[in-house]
């Protein structure tokens, strides 16, 4: 058996998530099909992380195991000639045995996407959040900086996110101004069940003097009630996941 | 009555085009049924020209008479609460009683995105044309201003165009990188059947080099057959229209 590696791109809009479900279509069932009928054999493909409805990637990491001696960088455009439009294989590479796209990565970065005109762009309607509010841009900077450490996250996870520790380490948090959007980009080691998404809620209330409180005691109160909407999944995107120099 | 200016912006994906049919939905008829919401009266709403199934629109000009008297520069807003999220009214105004979006207007410009990666991106699968090849930026350069000036570009005209005369006057045409993307942006006083997407088509050919012939001798010959292939739909959108100093 070799075990295969994949860098996924995908418009989530159709999707229910990366995650198989009994009723509706996921991304991991798409390209587990894609797999078995290049390979011929059952598979299952581990992927780095649940993306909830709507939610896209920019390189999302996967990985499978095969029998198959298809050379490894020819996956990619194998698979690619048997995917939906709305998901591309950017990428496909040998891994170690052991490695899990889910354990084995090292950090994480999401992007998320907001647009903040008065009237919304009909071409963002599925890739962008429209929050039609002047942001404070130098605030949401520096707010967003203070999540930055390794901190309990609880009150910016939402209900029904099961996990051992509410801990998490976070390296870097950004906000800037990309053309017509304003984004927030965050990277960690590990983000817990709408995190990314509670975030960008927040700061965007913060950034529209809709919160006055500061980042820090929201995050010390460690009570959701505090914290912001959870902002709406089109506007979120998993931008990268980093697992070692190889292939970072 | 009083004659009221829009502009639109559209994605185009989900329709037949502007131009009404009988068994697909278009722009038009979405735009005058929310017409008709808001104003309660039987509505005709005159478009800048008709674009085809798929192609987009960034400012795209209409025109209507009504006898409501809600302020010209509120229809925006109540027209975009009645719109899908795909059709967004940019902006309302008080035109002439004479004034006819089609009749009325000067120029046009035009804009085609192409997306020339190797691998097709998930986000772009209704917004450029994917076209793997890589292209001579310089040479697609020079060959579109060879376009620039009046002509008959019969030979860039797809057959079913009905029109009086063939000569149009184009007062510019550049080709530049934006990004990931390649753009083909055009501005002239009309433009037959089909005939941006053809340029694009040829120009696109001469950049990846499947086309050897020079622009000037293709557009002279008038022959349709020595032009490239006609761009899809999905790269093309309606960028600007310019109807007189007031509005432009």
């Amino acid at each position: 058996m070799r075990n295969i590696g994949l860098i996924l791109r995908y418009d989530g809009t159709n999707y229910c998530g990366w995650q198989r479900q009994k009723t509706e279509i996921s991304i991991q069932q798409k390209v587990e099909e894609a797999v078995e009928e290049v390979t011929g054999e059952s598979s299952f493909v581990q992927g780095c992380g649940r993306t909830d409805a709507g939610v896209h990637a920019l390189n999302y990491l996967a990985n499978f195991e095969t029998k198959s001696n298809i050379p490894a960088e020819r996956f990619k455009y194998a698979l690619n000639t048997k995917l939906p439009d709305d998901i591309s294989v950017l990428d496909s590479f040998l891994v170690e045995d052991d490695f899990n796209s889910r354990f084995s990565i090292e950090k994480k970065t999401y992007r998320y996407e907001i647009y903040t005109n008065e009237i919304a762009n009909p071409f963002l309607r599925n890739y962008a959040w429209h929050f039609p509010y002047e942001l404070n841009l130098e605030l949401m900077q520096s707010q967003a900086k203070k999540i930055v450490g390794t901190h309990d996250f609880s009150g910016f996870m939402a209900v029904g996110g099961q996990v051992k520790t509410t801990v998490r380490t976070i390296y870097d948090a950004v906000v800037f101004k990309d053309g017509e959007k304003v984004v927030f980009e965050v990277t960690g080691n590990g983000f817990l069940y709408n995190m990314v998404r509670i975030l960008a809620g927040t700061l965007c209330y913060i950034g529209a003097g809709k919160i006055k409180e500061d980042m820090k005691d929201i995050l010390e109160s460690l009570d959701r009630s505090r914290a912001g909407i959870t902002a709406p999944p089109e506007g979120l995107y998993m931008k990268k996941v980093y697992f070692g120099e190889k292939h970072e």
